[in-house]
């Protein structure tokens, strides 16, 4: 597994050479373990001019880290002394001895303070922009990155599977969510990959909800999205149930419609699609059926070592899907006061002779009656 | 409740025009929460010239939010509108509306790239640093918000009391945590104050240890620690036992050691009680017992709406406690390869007369065998 980060590392290094600096200090955590197989907390990578200049820093402290048992064991690492401060001061105090002039940090990840920090501890250094280059690398994953992101879906499809067969009626949302994610432990997950969320009947189709003490009752929808960490890669599957016997016909009306949605946006899934006609694809079909002013800034994004990464599939966003690109399509319509419809599946876009995006979230889409 | 956010909002505005800002922008989701009772994701509150130019920026997004509820109803709200991008943008505008020409900025919490975005947005507007100047108000806490933090130890010592009635042989350190973050939503928290730690054998009395498929022995130091959100405000506690009917020497030994150290950390503290003494008071019994090279960063820290907040009990931490201020004492020791002991109180700093320092997380820390 070496190899895998020493290569990220010396693309890296190749981008930050063609713009003239030396050096790239990376802080983000997620860029860190994407170039290092590990992210112990607070840790920074400072990538030098050569391979063998590579160093992650660790802050002090006595403490290891599950994580580290996936560190590149070919990457140094020095660990700061008790009351060392700031491993990426440090990093920029190593990249001065370097001699290299330029130091590329990541003005999205450091604060102000943080970056004034580093302009003291390092004078002469000058500090550049490495702006979001290794969010770029990770946007197209590596067939290893996406067999981590389906075990993720598998483990995700099964927990929810377990809860369907549980009765429902009665017990609340944050309860409900809880017994997800332990279900995502039991079948191997790392943890959950974003806080679970459970919606009950009015609370049922917003996005994001957090799940309160409210309980499942006859006639709700139910909408839950939850997605497993597997290895630090992270799925997302929303899906929309009705509770009783049988639905109303604005709740058949109203899941119907957003299905639809859900369906165009999936199957405008390519290689060279436009990520806003992407969005555009489902968002019209909501739009049109009078649900504009509810509508949600994104229909979709990308997932891997975060849950919400690059592509943003929004109205403004600019740019083409590749092949490889694991993304979300999950388009809603949340009515206030009565609740409302999600749906959302985590896909990887393939080519057309590959069989077109593949489907990592199986779970039905069928609606429901639990 | 609003006139509690109000004076607050008018405590920092004073400080802000006694710095020759005539309106600040607060990021940092917890000052946010702080100043206005709620925190919708992305929200900033732009704090102006006059209690009425107070606003609070939040993002488009269709979706309510759990905490809306406690959110100060006097205070205005603008929402920005689908593609309407940063709200702190948008509050940098408003600010050269109000004809401010300096904006106090939390530079410990604005990246540089926001920052930037700020000054494009708003050329002319002159950026100052609001530092620390919210998480300065937060320190010393008023009685409703111990009122919280005491309710939230009460969850976490049912949490954590009705753990150690259950059979623990045999299980993972996984499922023991998310049974207990279970039993913390069981018990009233809006959730876990931070990750639980369960720790076994040889992770015993790792700070901040992440649980892992090891299963619990006979014989093995179990250390756990925990915490509950209570209305946002949240507690630690962190205790070691041992597993089988009768302790080893070493582990006895270790214990008491720790347990003097705790309380030695305890029992420092007092209004007028330097930071770093109490750092001190704990860390040298660990220290003159041999364990200085294992020694972790801090003995203690600050709690409220975040789990770790100022002040820093530490060797180089400068200030001293003032009556309500409530802290963690939490000194430990790991010893690589066989394990160690953690002791963890939330206490309340209180006068000598008011009856000394309030312990708020109850749980006998008599060294069990389970």
């Amino acid at each position: 597994m070496s190899q895998v980060y020493a290569d990220r590392r010396i693309r890296l290094r190749d981008r930050c050479a063609a713009a003239g600096n030396a050096a790239a200090l990376v802080s983000r955590p997620a860029n860190v373990r994407y170039l290092t197989g590990g992210a112990p907390p607070g840790a920074v990578l400072l990538v030098g001019p050569e391979p063998g200049a590579d160093v992650l820093l660790r802050p002090a402290s006595a403490e290891g880290d599950p994580l580290d048992g996936r560190l590149d064991e070919v990457l140094r690492q020095q660990r700061l002394p008790l009351g060392g401060g700031d491993p990426a001061v440090a990093a920029a105090r190593l990249a001065r001895g370097f001699g290299a002039d330029g130091l590329a940090v990541e003005e999205h990840d450091l604060t102000v303070a943080r970056h004034r920090s580093l302009t003291t501890a390092a004078p002469g250094l000058r500090l550049a922009d490495l702006s979001c280059a290794v969010e770029q690398l990770r946007v197209v994953k590596d067939e290893d990155e996406i067999a981590c992101l389906r075990i993720a879906a598998e483990i995700a499809d099964q927990a929810l599977g377990e809860l369907l067969e549980s009765i429902l009626v009665g017990r609340t949302e944050r309860h409900l969510a809880l017994e997800l994610e332990r279900r995502l432990v039991d079948h191997g997950a790392d943890g959950a990959a974003f806080p679970t969320s459970v919606a009950t009947g009015p609370h049922s189709g917003r996005r994001g909800h957090r799940p309160t003490d409210r309980r499942v009752e006859e006639g709700d929808f139910l909408s839950v999205c939850l997605g497993a960490d597997y290895r630090g890669y992270r799925c997302e599957i929303g899906r929309t149930f009705v509770i009783g016997t049988a639905p109303a016909d604005w709740q058949i009306e109203l899941y119907e419609l957003v299905f639809a949605a859900q369906r165009a946006g999936r199957e405008s899934l390519a290689p060279g699609a436009e990520y806003r006609d992407v969005d555009r694809a489902a968002r019209q079909i909501l739009d049109a059926a009078g649900h504009a002013a509810t509508a949600v800034p994104l229909t979709g994004h990308g997932v891997g070592l975060e849950i919400d990464e690059d592509p943003q599939l929004s109205p403004s966003a600019m740019g083409k899907l590749d092949a490889c690109v694991p993304v979300t399509v999950e388009p809603g319509v949340h009515l206030p006061g009565r609740g409302g419809v999600r749906i959302d599946d985590t896909l990887v876009v393939r080519q057309e002779a590959d069989g077109g995006p593949e489907l990592l979230t199986i779970t039905t889409k069928e609606l429901l009656a639990l």
